[in-house]
């Protein structure tokens, strides 16, 4: 069985790596089993700005996809061996929108749908998607994930 | 001494029922002790909009309660027999709100009162209330819960 | 080795009373060695409003110091006993902001500066930092933090 990291080159995913911004600030936290992640907003220029107006729901899940993949470069980064991850437990999504957006859903399903694609049954996840007035550098997207760990 | 169900049947409720929309979305997830409940909008038509223009903060209120119903319901898609649960962790409650919206306890305490009256002193939780840009589906309020598991 | 209650004494710095506004709403809840508080808001009068516009991101800062101050308060009430925290796992920081403010991280600095000063390594944490239209009594910042106890 292909391991994570085996599944993450076949998709020729590099692991975005966590530059710690600010001394107080952890790429994550392992406390019993449970591994915190901070959250992570996406990497790409074009993927700066605001949905629903700078930027279409289709971009937002490509960004939301991004940020699910900085997430496991945080918990890489906090736990060395992501073979470590048991499952993935709760996943906030927040959206970078205008007043009044609804689709926060089909943009979470980026991060939703790669955690699925990488864990199998163990991506599913309880989830919250919201949109928010603004995010840190302007992304478009931020999400922060729980992962248990074995 | 009323289990929960009873408790919900005297008072009339139906719990929704948890409709997955999305594969990768659980209705919720048991890690440990815990149990992570996915985010709850409102079902009923008269609850959607903004809290501050479109709904008063007694509508919200309103919805924030019909939220935690639906966390119930969700938490019995995912445990099955209520009974399990020990107690109220932590709640957010997210209110699709205008802009310099300050009753957001107000309407949080919707979702607050009801746990309450469930589960008596082990339902009162720490909590957050927060105004929000845009929710789910035009939600007016969107409630998140940690429950402890017995 | 200073205990905590030394270093905020040392600091000048009076722990912010949780006085209950809601007989559902807890100060805090310890579920397991993990210890849940709700959210705080500053106290200080000329820290209320939008920050990005009424406040400017160094009131945001100031703010973020407040509610991090406010979190111990609750930790205080929950526990009794702050040298129980063995460390901070994961902070949430919501800023009230203007569309579109991207200085959410230099605000949330504010609450991850403070819990490094007093808990030193122990201090850092898993961090989001995001703007949000709106909070409760027209606060500026709204910090909420889990801990870990030993």
């Amino acid at each position: 069985m292909a391991t994570i990291e085996e599944k993450l080159a076949e998709l020729g995913i590099d692991l975005a790596e966590f530059k710690p911004f600010h001394p107080a600030v952890a790429a994550g936290v392992v406390t019993g089993n449970l591994l915190y992640v901070s959250g992570a907003t996406p990497k790409s220029a074009h993927l700066f700005g605001r949905v629903g107006d700078e930027l279409t729901t289709e971009q937002g899940y490509e960004a939301a996809r991004e940020c699910a993949i900085g997430q496991l470069g945080y918990a890489k980064a906090t736990i060395g061996d992501l073979s470590r991850i048991k499952r993935v437990v709760k996943v906030l999504v927040m959206v970078n929108s205008v007043p009044g957006f609804t689709g926060t859903p089909a943009v979470a399903h980026g991060a939703s749908d790669f955690y699925r694609e990488i864990f199998g049954e163990d991506g599913s996840h309880a989830r919250s998607a919201v949109g928010l007035v603004g995010l840190p550098f302007n992304g478009s997207v931020e999400v922060e994930t729980i992962f248990e760990l074995s």
